[in-house]
């Protein structure tokens, strides 16, 4: 098992990464939280059908009461009334301000049930155990948040976990398409941060479905330490912390245009970041292989181009809704070079004209 | 115009009080937000009627567009619905992370405004104009918050204003009842801090129709600096902050017994303190004359017993699910002597003995 401390302004906490990780979830909770009322886990009905099971059983070594809320898969979670019904179970099941909110799941378990461990009783204790890939993001550094039908993750705040407990044999049920939708955000990461590690995945994954225990670990651990090192000097993203969102301007609006769950969130991601590098290529001269990459991916499963022509204009009013936009002008986060990002404010005509070079057939 | 400056550790920032004070709201907007796309008041229904006017002229010169969302009176704000809706309407307003929210009301606008601020693209910018005396005490601090039907306060976060602007000449409109209701917190602030001030409010205030402005503004700035004194220790209510409840465990159980608004919150907080001197003498040996407190009180015009004697099995219960509890017994803020707090837990049968004692024509 790795341990990986995530340091903020607000708070240090351990990432623990490894086989079997969730039996030290019992230790850590004995040793943290040993006059807890109860323990709340918050999951999905996919996710509980195959793993509430163990983590329940290894938490009944705590003796502390446990009560489960189980919400619905994907972005469904993330709506204004599960995130209410998660409250209103929790009052039910008299939580208080020493209980312990658990999100066993994706990242949409992670993001409803932060939010509600950081709004219930203006906060409590909140434990995660991300059973995606994607999660190895969306776990670590605070972000929590509903949606609202005008926006993705319009609604949350910043809260950090107490800890984060990542069982690699949980990711071993995930579906291909689960697969690319968390590797993307890796592909991203190694982009912004780390251009030794953006060529060991060029090198060394040519298949998400056999992925070896080394390379998961190795891709995993990487992928988190970018991310920490970022959080921690910027943990409320007014600064370097926007960088992590390369691709996400474009690929949310997807989400938003063909309606969240429809398109995992990392193939979205996924689309936005060949549509940054294009930009980044135009307009900062990045020197790039972008034939190699987009084949790459192609080969790992992901969609290259967008489907429908006829929606420019549509994916570009989603942008200038997105929460990171503070004008009317739409900035991105472009690559100098892979490694080197830089924020770029492009005007609609040039994302108009440059969409058109996503465009299946074109 | 006087300054208090509050200090926590998330945040410092000033509370302007005075008349006209609202002038300097224009200043401070402008030297802080120059750049801000948009100004988002929130306000109820009575108060926009009687000062949304004299806001607006004033934000006018900032030349920064301005919009209002009117939401119902008192507690009534402070519902999921009325929370949502206001997020939909910042969204449809267009409002980014550099926009601007200002709470002008009583407490609960403050409230409700503030956890939109909190929770808005994960916290924006956000200033109270409190226009009634109880949000004296609600505008300092950062606690923000809504209700559910399970309990007042329930959902919230600790998020502080980027300053308070607290104009005496909007107190002028208020009914005697918002008075009692904001002068309860005055006269809980000095019984917990500072016996002084007790005893100048004791022979200083006879009535609270007719305030000299000397006395108000006595009476404001002393009891914002002892909550900022308070605050800046225990921004997060980890141990001294939970001092300020003195009087609320019975006072948050009463309005939610009546229906939260059927009561206005520092007349049930009036209450809850007598009951705490009450228990505060029975456990403590507290030395202090509670016939003349209670004859001072009831000529200010507040009730000073519990009507419905068949209720305190249901007070009990109330009391059972406060927030401040974290296991099955409930603690109360007592005091040793004037300025002098501490926390006891009182058994049921305590309570409910105690109660007994609240009921009019016992």
């Amino acid at each position: 098992m790795e341990t990986i401390e995530i340091k903020t302004p607000s708070k240090s906490y351990p990432v623990f990464i490894g086989r079997n990780t969730v039996r030290s979830l019992t230790d850590f909770i004995i040793g943290h939280y040993r006059l807890t009322g109860k323990i709340m886990i918050i999951t999905d009905e996919k996710v509980a059908g195959l793993h509430l099971h163990t983590v329940k059983e290894s938490l009944s070594q705590t003796n502390i009461p446990i009560c489960e809320y189980i919400v619905p898969e994907g972005e469904h979670a993330k709506s204004f009334d599960v995130f209410y019904q998660c409250q209103s179970f929790a009052l039910s099941e008299n939580l208080n301000r020493k209980s312990v909110i658990i999100a066993l799941g994706g990242g949409a378990v992670g993001d409803v049930a932060g939010f509600v461990a950081a709004t219930f009783m203006r906060g409590i204790p909140f434990l995660q155990i991300p059973t995606t890939l994607l999660a190895h993001d969306s776990a670590v550094g605070g972000k929590v948040a509903i949606n609202h039908p005008q926006g993705k993750n319009m609604i949350g705040v910043f809260y950090q976990p107490e800890a984060v407990f990542f069982d690699l044999d949980f990711l071993r049920t995930l579906p291909p398409k689960e697969w690319r939708s968390g590797f993307a955000e890796v592909v991203k990461e190694a982009l912004i941060q780390d251009s030794d590690f953006y060529n060991w995945l060029l090198s060394s994954i040519g298949n998400l479905n056999d992925l070896t225990e080394e390379k998961l670990m190795h891709m995993i651990k990487r992928g988190i330490e970018i991310k920490a090192a970022i959080v921690a000097e910027d943990e409320k993203e007014t600064g370097v912390r926007a960088y992590l969102n390369l691709g996400h301007t474009l690929g949310h609006a997807i989400e938003g245009l063909l309606g969240y769950g429809s398109i995992s969130h990392g193939e979205a991601v996924m689309t936005g970041t060949i549509f940054a590098l294009h930009l980044s290529q135009r307009r900062l001269g990045l020197d790039f292989d972008m034939q190699r990459f987009i084949s790459w991916i192609h080969t790992l499963g992901y969609e290259t181009t967008i489907d429908r022509d006829d929606k420019k204009s549509e994916l570009l009013s989603f942008m200038k809704r997105d929460k990171k936009n503070v004008s009317n002008i739409i900035t991105f986060v472009l690559l100098q070079k892979v490694g080197h990002p830089q924020m770029e404010d492009i005007p609609d005509s040039e994302i108009l004209d440059s969409l058109s070079l996503m465009y299946s057939g074109k």
